[in-house]
């Protein structure tokens, strides 16, 4: 951490970064970053080529710039756990110095300097860097701060969750409306969504003794009910909630390839998902293929069963 | 809480209850006070003769009694508002002393010495009088406690959390999975439960563009998909995440009568239970009417439908 700070104090024309398609934790981690370092009196501009709107409640957001020419000597890379995902990643070649933030544990170290501990949010990191430089945290800064917290946790609700993230949020609730951003962040969706996660339940099959949960919806129900990828990203996750089920499988069907996001309580669906070509995490991986949907459907709840089948031999 | 731990600590005797159906928060506050009073060398009886199984992943719950015929000294009533909802009540008569453990502000002070402090859960008062006690903490203590905080806060989202809360969780963290917790008390059903969502979805209608919620289901439902009254309690917040609705009506149909849950954002739903004999908080309440159905069903439309207009011109 030390080593990150001497940096920044250093530094003065600095560009944010943080991964594609970002988050709460991406998104809150890099404008609490962006507050910081104007506090510090630095040049600082947050640079993404994408972002999603529901975030735009946090005012910040509306200084992030969607590409930039200027020449900056630093750049603060957050949450993001290899180059290859880096947003707006042209502007790596341009600064002289790669400053890397996360809390990926599988980080390539990619950066000059990288600070990458294991904590549940990358905000807690930020957090802990505040406090470090002595900078008092207000409202401004906890706002961010408890998107990414919230968010990246499931409201508390992850494994990796720490005694030292409820203590940073008891130090945030006493500064922000923390049910209020629970809300916002975690349990509104649209119209649109509702709509779309009613078509994904009527299509939901169930397999293996209801372990497995097989789902899908169609590139045409995502125009008809006016939805794009990220707003179907709730839609995987649902089928977990039931008490027999182990894997959910979502598949979104488009007319010349097939997505498809796994869950899993306790089995490893990214060695699964390596068998189609994809990848991810043990229990959050996902999968973009041109197989045909049946034929892909059929495998995927072969391979699946075999693994809870393995699973409740080893298990229950 | 002095008083409460003088009173304690000269009974012998004790029998423990809490309100009629009892929940996260009831079960888990009487559970840990039967555990403290043991450790305290006391003899204790928890007796409740209505009891939801759902929290019979507590060791503690085995030792819940039905009902008793035994002669205690002192009853301590935890989580309970007022006497007529006392559960197995018949033991308050043959008392010499009620001590009141409670965080809800409208308790009437039934007891003889009454403990009423505003916390989100009952929980966090015995958490605080362990402390007061200089009783450590440890696994056993911890479980029940995190019962009661996690389901009587909605997992840490409910307006009335404090840095307190937090605090308490941080340490409790430390001492249970909170995360396996949480996921067994709160997003946790039954495929009988995700069966009777899907047909209160398929049942939802909205009004007053799209601010108004209002489904049902039958008794013939309930039976179909083998589901209880404390089973569908589920069912009125569902359509609350919509990010345009404010209220949500939620009817059950039995032959002879129809029972109303009503949830809000921030009308007064108390207010409308009660012009139809019911009652309740501001954010939800209940009736239980032989108003015909669709009768009521039309009227409660009309009624709600007043108070988000009158909400909308002055709010928004």
């Amino acid at each position: 951490m030390n080593n990150i700070i001497s940096e920044i104090k250093v530094s003065n024309n600095i560009v944010l970064l943080c991964h594609n398609n970002p988050d709460g934790d991406a998104v809150g981690s890099t404008i609490a970053m962006y507050i910081l370092l104007k506090r510090l009196g630095k040049e600082v501009d947050i640079v993404l080529d994408t972002l999603p709107k529901r975030f735009n409640f946090l005012k910040e957001y509306q200084d992030i710039k969607k590409e930039s020419t200027k020449k900056y000597d630093t750049a603060v890379i957050l949450d993001t756990g290899s180059i290859d995902r880096v947003n707006s990643a042209y502007l790596l070649d341009t600064v002289s110095k790669k400053l890397v933030i996360d809390h990926h544990m599988t980080n390539t170290m990619y950066g000059d300097v990288n600070l990458v501990e294991d904590y549940p949010a990358c905000c807690e990191i930020i957090y802990n860097l505040i406090k470090e430089m002595n900078v008092s945290i207000d409202e401004d800064l906890a706002l961010p701060l408890a998107v990414g917290l919230l968010t990246d946790t499931g409201g508390f609700a992850h494994k990796n969750v720490l005694p030292s993230t409820f203590t940073m949020a008891a130090e945030l609730s006493s500064l922000v409306d923390l049910s209020d951003i629970y809300i916002k962040v975690l349990r509104t969706i649209t119209i649109n969504q509702f709509n779309i996660k009613k078509k994904a339940l009527d299509n939901l099959e169930l397999y293996n003794n209801n372990a497995l949960a097989v789902s899908f919806i169609t590139s045409e129900d995502m125009e008809r009910y006016n939805v794009d990828e990220d707003e179907c990203g709730i839609l995987v996750g649902i089928p977990l909630e039931i008490d027999t089920v182990e894997v959910s499988i979502f598949l979104r069907k488009y007319p010349n390839q097939t997505r498809v996001s796994l869950r899993s309580g306790h089995i490893d669906v990214s060695r699964i998902a390596s068998i189609f070509g994809g990848g991810g995490h043990v229990n959050a991986a996902g999968i973009t293929t041109a197989m045909p949907y049946e034929d892909l459907k059929e495998k995927l709840i072969i391979e699946v069963g075999k693994s809870i089948n393995e699973w409740n031999n080893c298990h229950r």
